[in-house]
């Protein structure tokens, strides 16, 4: 596994060595940027597999760019930092870094802990991703319903009858059943 | 932050360095097993907080155990270990360990390795649930509309009043909605 690495720092003496330690292990990276430079749009510019922090003190700004990028940009992110409060790190989990690592580094810890950063983005984007498409059919179904129970007392229509009349209409439209419905409540001045 | 947590191990020697630096952390060893033995059954003894591994070459049984404990009684699980292989790391991810340790352990290192765990595993529960619950919702949704399709069809009602028949069904029973309409598809000799 060789990936393309975006380096936040504050300090180059101190991520001189973690990038010495990057390159001995295989990855490239692609980007070394000073900390509170525009991250977002380094990241839409450079598309790096993963995004590093090397931060002695990482503070409240750097929740919130980890925030940016999980909600905008998902990436895995490494944050390497001297900051051993409690409430910090939790804090830091829930702004969705892969991986908080304290303490120094030696190239030996850092293979595993890039392997570990990956292989946990995945997983989590895996069950966001399924828990997205779930929310997405409930609502939808909840959505056809209802326009279905429009068309069945304004149309007199038997349920299988309005159905049909959705499915000939997203078909002939090009648009998704879920969305005929949609545009019907709408009309009718009903949201989903 | 002060947990109870259960130690699994191979070399005593090895461990006993972990438990002094939790200890230290201000957390408490209230089981420590060898490796290999009945871990689901002393995990219900004893229902610790989390779950420490600390095992110098763990193997497929390792990953089993880790598949079992988040299936069944789901708790944080730390590895520490000296498998640097990234194909394990893996699998080890997908087992559900919520911190793959490599190399040796220093007191310093271990409140902030407990405190990601402990937050990643919280993290990662509380979006299985709001899929499993999402997961439930839209089935419970499938299963009522196919019983109420079956009610108008079969007793000439309204979709409101199949809805009304099973709503009444469902409290006089003492069930839910969902499991009324479950009951009548299997009368049917349908499935949900």
């Amino acid at each position: 596994m060789s990936l393309r690495i975006m380096l936040v720092d504050q300090d180059s003496a101190r991520s001189a060595i973690l990038e010495q330690a990057l390159n001995d292990a295989g990855h490239k990276v692609v980007a070394r940027i000073k900390h509170g430079h525009n991250l977002l749009r380094e990241l839409k510019e450079c598309q790096p597999d993963m995004v590093i922090m090397d931060l002695e003190a990482p503070g409240r700004d750097t929740l919130e760019q980890m925030r940016e990028i999980s909600r905008d940009q998902p990436k895995p992110i490494i944050l390497f930092s001297n900051k051993r409060d409690g409430d910090y790190i939790r804090q830091a989990v829930q702004a969705g870094v892969s991986a908080y690592v304290v303490d120094g580094l030696s190239q030996e810890r850092i293979m595993p802990i890039v392997e570990v950063a990956m292989a946990r983005f995945r997983e989590f984007e895996a069950l966001k991703r399924e828990l997205q498409e779930t929310k997405t059919q409930l609502a939808d179904r909840k959505v056809v319903d209802k326009a279905k129970g429009i068309l069945m007392q304004r149309k007199g229509m038997s349920e299988d009858e309005a159905y049909q009349l959705l499915r000939k209409t997203a078909m002939s439209r090009n648009m998704r059943i879920a969305d005929v419905a949609r545009t019907l409540l709408s009309l009718e001045g009903l949201t989903d």
